[in-house]
């Protein structure tokens, strides 16, 4: 156990940033938001998925949405609304929560209605990155139920999806109804089991994004390289290096979607790559040859200070370099692949792991 | 009280077709769907609203969509399905059901849970004629809670509407939620008492419904004008009629939206009508010159035979008349044209109440 106070939320915000691949919502934002809760109602305790008691009921919560609206439409307390209302719908009480993704600011979404509720957050996530769709979750491929869930938004109106006859089908309808609430919204799920947790979550994501944190700061107090930092902490690949040329992106449908070209820089000069994005960095081509795809993460970090680059802030001119990390093992079996493999994202490509 | 056995079905059809004023869903399709649950369960039993007895539990169920979609996707028992979603939401069980709307086949929708529940209807409904819009009906003008509600769809979906901050934002994301169900889908509303239904629905409708199509039959057995049987039954005025010579219909934002142009015949030749709608026929203009508007009903009839012309089977060519009649008083109050006026949907002209 440990607790999250505000000296870690800096470090989170950056590891976080760097594991959304793009996505999860802008990590400086949700920093600032758990920063005000943490002031307010104090530091949030971080169990471990080990040490849950049995009869834990695990809510995860998330905010849902476009990360080009999140900085717009700044979040409140809609998680803390929507685990209410999961809450009345089961007539159960949470008793710790869980991050349905460590990537971007839904790594710090639970502490906010943790904080207000007085209640734990597991060291774990659904995703152990982030993903742009709502039935992308781990917890859901291997067998929790994705309903009831409850979806609230910052004016007061709250939504039940009740029953779906897929995971797919709750994040069809959750989309529509965040569309309609400004497209930023938050829900929760009805509790998960401790053994459920165990199973199916990625686990020790939290520490994971703080310590990619701190070695980044580090490096920055060193004077030595932050993306040697990085990949000292969590063992990847530099993928491409250079600047951007060209942005595509459109917020679509819910999401964010386009894709993004780099031009090489370095030992990359004369090489370019493109990137798509639906939120979160899906597929990286290096001169029309994939060289990385979902699940693994497709991470961009300013080349300086390698310091993340989300989807939203992504912007002309910017000198970025793409590192690649492979996917947790609970992403690379056929029903993980299934789920948010290329082919669920529509590409004909097989998924080929990323060497390391 | 009274029973609705299967004769019955074929003349509350046309009236509901009439009160319809050209949406709430196709009343032939309604009274087959009608007709298989009262053949497979039996007939199912009317109170008037002075019968419920005082601890009266009454759900309001209805169908939601685009009628142009309702004739090629047909409902099943969403309704029941929605009825059992409000009723474990709620835990409380429904003693009686009433109809959303009198028009087209909802005024006949709550016939099929309720043969299934076994349980009886009231005759009233929610607008005394079919509005397009959810929040459109008198029981949330006047002071029924519009949530929680409950939407189901054919294939296993069911998502509770929990909370809204106005009745016109449970309608937003019901309808979002229905268009991704592919635009055909049913609801039902938490529980109303006796008293609120007494106070706030429109009464004995089911019954208008049934003699405006026992009239209108009656005109085909003698031989004699079926419009002026409607005209005797139900207290209104021929406003046009004439041919069909225009027809600018889409399905569009989860409803059937468009205009019908009619150029008059016999008395009315040289002239012109112009009938805008939204699933239900809103402002009639003739010559240019608003004759008639919502809250009032705007109903097309066959020229020959009296039967309605919904907006769904309303093509070039048709003969038809067009005929006003008076909005129930509940309408016509501020609360209820702020609700179902005419500027509730857009247009800047005040209600003119149609003379009879």
């Amino acid at each position: 156990m440990w607790q999250v106070t505000e000296d870690d939320l800096a470090p989170i915000a950056i590891g976080a940033g760097i594991l959304g691949t793009g996505g999860g919502g802008n990590p400086y934002i949700g920093q600032l938001r758990a920063r005000q809760a943490i002031r307010k109602y104090g530091p949030v305790s971080v169990l471990s998925p080990e040490e849950l008691p049995e009869d834990a009921k695990v809510v995860c919560v998330g905010g849902i949405g476009a990360p080009t609206v999140g900085i717009e439409k700044i979040r409140d307390i809609q998680s803390y609304h929507a685990l209410r209302a999961i809450e009345d719908y089961t007539g159960e009480k949470a008793t710790a929560l869980i991050s349905n993704e460590i990537g971007g600011s839904n790594s710090v979404e639970p502490l906010i209605p943790a904080a207000m509720a007085g209640i734990p957050i597991v060291d774990a996530d659904g995703m152990g990155r982030a993903f742009p769709e709502f039935q992308m979750k781990t917890f859901f491929v291997y067998g929790v139920p994705c309903c009831p869930m409850a979806i609230s938004d910052e004016k007061g109106n709250s939504v039940i999806i009740r029953e779906t006859i897929t995971p797919r089908w709750a994040e069809r309808l959750a989309r529509a109804t965040t569309i309609q609430m400004g497209c930023v919204a938050c829900y929760a799920v009805a509790p998960m089991s401790a053994e459920q947790v165990r199973r199916t979550a990625i686990p020790h994501t939290l520490t994971l994004a703080r310590d990619l944190g701190r070695a980044v700061r580090q490096a920055h107090s060193d004077g030595s390289d932050p993306l040697e930092a990085i990949l000292a902490t969590c063992p990847g690949r530099m993928l491409f290096s250079g600047k951007v040329v060209d942005l595509d992106r459109r917020t679509t449908a819910g999401f964010a979607r386009g894709t993004v070209t780099i031009d090489g820089l370095d030992s990359f000069t004369g090489q370019r790559m493109v990137i798509d994005f639906q939120n979160e960095n899906l597929i990286a081509r290096q001169d029309g040859e994939i060289v990385c795809t979902v699940p693994d993460l497709i991470c961009a970090v300013a080349s300086d200070l390698g310091e993340p680059v989300t989807t939203e802030l992504m912007r002309y001119g910017l000198r970025i370099t793409i590192l690649g990390f492979p996917a947790p093992k609970l992403w690379t079996t056929p029903a993980g692949l299934a789920t948010a493999g290329p082919q669920a994202f529509g590409y004909e490509t097989d998924y080929i792991p990323l060497k390391v």
